[in-house]
């Protein structure tokens, strides 16, 4: 029964995250073979119509998808070394978070035992499993991929970033490092409008409406940046520089810290200092490309 | 016909911003009056509709209300004092950036001329001006402001952000490091992702659906903000700083530079070490108000 078989999963770890991957795929009727190092956390699940696998091996043997989902790389790999050498015909899919290398790495095990492989990122919390919404990026083979891409969109949305099996960890990384700019910005906005009484829950809106604004801009950007050529028409390095400078004196004016704006200002000079003056904001790249000092 | 009175508008500067702004104005079938100190730059307007003032002073005489956009407060006050010591039944809206410093500064003036002000910043390009989601920011008396919404509102969106007419340009200040910031961050990770070719622009809808996410964050942050209180039922700074250092590795591994991690990572630590490590990411704003050494 290829096609009943298909549909059957496992999921390997069971922490919040892998217990919420395992709930997201029995509430949509999957039959779910689970494991856990500490069994017991697979009651609730088992309690679900989940199917609790003495060892990894077992679990591994009841799917044709693994999903794992362990705490880090490290112990995926030990973990994986208790099974048989042939898992031909078997796709796993590693959803634990770790570095482009890792996913490299345990990828070229998965083909020396014939396994397909697909890396993933969730970029997301655990209760926002099963969501539309919910961005899980993936690596690998497009073919395992496609293949899949059904029982994986059950978790979230399914995005294919790369064959490169490290990709899926470079984007997490990547991403991360948007977010915390990203919020560290509106935390100092906040900050600032806050000393003159402004609510932050006042200040987000408009700053919600402004970061559509400025996601509309970072795609005029990456077109930029991929021409490698930054045409400073509507604003250049040398106004933004002016602009950071209002920035900084009304902080220090305010009384709140200065070091976000200083270090927005230091890598803006920076890019000037390269010959980006009159090039546009997007030119910044060119410095972030250049390790300093 | 105070009716028809109402409905004309006077602008003052016809730089890029200003000939946008008055432009816009005229494309809504008003009256409007245009002043700009090098005279011939009003042509195309004129040959649109526009009356051309001989001076500043009879361009505010032609009308109730005066949007005022030229190159930095220095000016705006330069021109405002060849003005009538009375200018009762006027409405000032200046649009030029500054800081909030000079605005309230401009603010107390008009009212010792018996003016009604507002000030207001532009969160936009010139060719953006007129489109429903340009972000316009307003502050001063929310009487004046609804008074004339009707009319700022042709020129975007607009948003009255308080009384104190300095918080325009303080709100201004606040979402440009949230620009430069999102940006900065958009642009190391396709500098990241871009080490392993994949393209900015194949990076940049994934950064784009992200954001969303980041932004709905945001709100929750908000919350906490103004709560005081920044539970860490979902993730923490620690753990957030160990995520930090995958990035600063992986910026290393893949031969780019790490002024940005480093630098959130730095912030995060700094909270940290105030005794946030158990708190969500939103207790980074205990260690942004806190100058640092
Ligand atoms: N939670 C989130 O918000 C979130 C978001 C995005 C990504 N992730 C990633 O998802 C992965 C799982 O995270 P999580 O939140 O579920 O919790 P976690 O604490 O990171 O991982 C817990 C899981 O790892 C297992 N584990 C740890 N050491 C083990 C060992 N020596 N041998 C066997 N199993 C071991 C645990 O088994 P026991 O139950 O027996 O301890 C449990 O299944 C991580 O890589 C995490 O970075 C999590
Ligand atoms: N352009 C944008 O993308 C943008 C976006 C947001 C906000 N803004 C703000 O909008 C304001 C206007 O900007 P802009 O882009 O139109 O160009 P700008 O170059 O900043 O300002 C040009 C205007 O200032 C006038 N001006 C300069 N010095 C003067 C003086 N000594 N006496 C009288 N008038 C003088 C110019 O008159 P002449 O024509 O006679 O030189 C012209 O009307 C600025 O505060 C700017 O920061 C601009």
């Amino acid at each position: 029964m290829a096609g009943d078989d298909r549909r059957t999963v496992s999921v390997v770890g069971l922490g919040p995250m892998g217990t919420a991957l395992a709930g997201a795929f029995l509430e949509n009727g999957h039959p779910t073979t689970v494991w856990n190092r500490t069994a017991s956390k697979a009651g609730d699940l088992v309690a679900r119509g989940a199917t609790h696998a003495a060892t990894v091996s077992d679990a591994v043997s009841a799917s044709t998808l693994v999903v794992v989902c362990v705490s880090v790389n490290e112990i995926v790999r030990k973990l994986l070394s208790s099974l048989d050498d042939d898992l031909s015909g078997k796709a796993i899919v590693n959803l634990t978070s770790g570095t482009p290398e890792e996913a490299r790495e345990t990828a070229v095990w998965a083909a020396e035992h014939g396994a397909d492989y697909l890396d993933g990122a969730i970029m997301a919390n655990p209760r926002h499993i099963g969501q539309l919404e919910t961005m899980l990026l993936y690596s690998g083979s497009p073919v395992v991929f496609e293949a899949h891409e059904p029982t994986l969109s059950l978790l979230g949305g399914a995005t294919h970033v790369g064959t490169d099996p490290g990709l899926a960890s470079l984007f997490d990384a990547a991403l991360g490092g948007l977010a915390w700019s990203t919020w560290s910005s509106f935390l100092h906005g906040a900050a600032l409008v806050g000393t003159e009484d402004v609510k932050a829950m006042a200040f987000a809106p408009i700053a919600a409406q402004w970061l559509a604004a400025v996601a509309g801009i970072m795609a005029d950007y990456a077109r930029q940046v991929d021409d490698g050529h930054y045409p400073g028409d509507e604003e250049t390095l040398e106004i933004n520089a002016a602009a950071m400078d209002h920035l900084i004196n009304a902080s220090r004016a305010q009384g709140i810290g200065v070091d976000l704006p200083n270090f927005l200002k230091a890598l803006t000079e920076r890019a000037i200092a390269a010959g980006h003056g009159s090039d546009s904001f997007a030119s910044v790249i060119e410095a972030i490309r250049t390790p300093s000092a």
